[in-house]
């Protein structure tokens, strides 16, 4: 085992900053550590936090951080959201809400949001949160926005997924409509202490009932007020009860499954590109291919057909 | 050719649904209909409207194509939208107002909300687009959400992306930043008649100013009140005015090789995935193989590669 995986194992966070920034950069190296990490992986639970800008994601973040530490839990924070304070995207006044975690050497906070809109987010978060796990984190919160290609794959791979609501917003519910209402484990309504609290609580409970597969599970709807702490403790209980829901229904390793599904298929999809263009299929053979398609001369059904008698299955 | 195929490319309604029926249930018969009517394509503007529920993106979508009908243009009008009244998830007023296109030959109109959140969804949005340009239709107007996986795929599929907002939310703005903002080509403040419309445009305008990349276009800003038509026509004279500069700059060719690039690669994907599992690799192998990789006999790394050992590249 090399020195960097020994030392990340050991929970260094020097080491596991080192690898975040390896696998970031898709470096070769990257691989390689990630496939001798592996073995390590599995204890963490990763918990998502979902919801629109707004909604205090970030400040219930890390409420539940700071809950989590008074039960002598290491958390790591993984924002995916460009806007949260965790990306430095915020108002200063939820910065310095959030100093403490920092100087936390039980918490660990990493931003994706560097890495733009486009490509791979999915995966490197994925590979982010299998390093922490490996570094020994026991929860791993990841915030995101559910908004654009990636993200709902970040959220896909959570084992538990939260999403956070703000009373008073009627488009919060139009977009809870448009799919969140299908990714929520446990809907947290934030800001609980503003008018129409009650009225939003009614709403999504109505909304759930129009969702035909909850399986045995019904989504909890627990009323926080992240900033001054209120509700955490609830929202860690219902936390606590999905998991041994996870565990004692075969469902957390149906979603294990079907999270290493996806990372495989993933892999190998890229894998494949990666060896076909510019391999069995030469980057000048790809353009020309291209242009009779942009050109009407061919169509991309035949296109990628004819592609594939390169390949040898 | 085949009949289908040639009633479709005469523009009869009839066989227009037909095919997109067969395209939907990924029929078989689907790839051998896109390919014949490839040809046919290559002649509609595609324009996508993207925005919060709320925002208005139906009416605006409406007001558009009335407005374009007064030009003599046929209108194809495609509803990602789950929320919106196209996809008949919207309140009786705007079912009404939506019903004089409901009746016009000029205008078809289709919604791929039933084919729920996940999976597939931005490739039968464009076999739909491309259907609905082989039959001869000016203009595609493309209305979603700009939330999901799929969706951002749909997006970037468009050939002018019109982002609608609507004054006095700062969440929207907030957004923006997550993502919108990159892909607008225009921006239309909807409901311009509320407070809060010129505070808006000031925030798009500095929010512009953070974005790097923009090329030779700088996205317009239209204000609008598309449920009494206003700034209709000034939202149409910036959409020519987009369609001449991409034109002029080369940039309409950019974007139409890259939506071919996608398309194959997303083709190559499929059917690479579909010749490797039950083909190459029998079902029995890759569930064995996902079962060493979960119960940490394996990696996912190092599983993918032993997979693509099956393959001859």
């Amino acid at each position: 085992m090399s020195d960097l995986v020994k030392s990340i194992r050991s929970g260094d966070p020097r080491s596991l900053a080192k690898a975040i920034s390896i696998v970031e950069r898709e470096d070769s190296a990257a691989e390689a550590i990630l496939a001798e990490l592996y073995a390590s992986t599995g204890k963490a639970r990763i918990i998502g936090i979902t919801g629109s800008p707004g909604a205090g994601k970030s400040t219930l973040v890390a409420a539940l951080a700071k809950h989590y530490r008074k039960l002598e839990k290491r958390i790591g924070i993984v924002a995916v959201d460009p806007t949260s304070p965790f990306s430095g995207g915020a108002i200063l006044g939820d910065r310095i809400r959030m100093a403490e975690l920092y100087t936390d050497r039980g918490v660990f906070i990493r931003s994706m949001a560097t890495r733009g809109f486009m490509g791979g987010l999915a995966k490197a978060t994925n590979d982010v949160v299998d390093l922490l796990d490996a570094a020994g984190f026991d929860i791993v919160l990841v915030e995101t926005v559910g908004v654009g290609q990636d993200e709902v794959d970040v959220i896909r791979m959570v084992q538990t997924n939260v999403v956070v609501l703000v009373p008073g917003m009627g488009d919060d519910i139009q977009a809870i409509k448009a799919g969140l209402m299908e990714i929520g484990d446990i809907f947290a309504v934030n800001k609980a202490d503003r008018p129409g609290t009650d009225k939003t609580v009614t709403e999504v409970t109505m909304m759930m009932s129009l969702v035909e597969e909850h399986g045995d599970w019904i989504p909890p709807i627990v009323k926080t007020v992240a900033s001054r702490g209120e509700g955490i403790a609830e929202l860690e209980s219902a936390l606590d009860k999905h998991a041994q829901y996870l565990a004692a229904s075969g469902e957390l390793e149906r979603r294990n499954r079907e999270r290493v599904r996806i990372r495989i298929e993933t892999l190998l999809k890229e894998k494949f590109m990666g060896r076909l263009i510019g391999g069995a299929l030469p980057a000048s053979d790809y353009e020309k291919i291209l242009d009779d398609v942009l050109r009407k001369r061919n169509n991309p059904h035949d296109a990628a057909e004819s592609v594939l008698t390169r390949v040898q299955f």
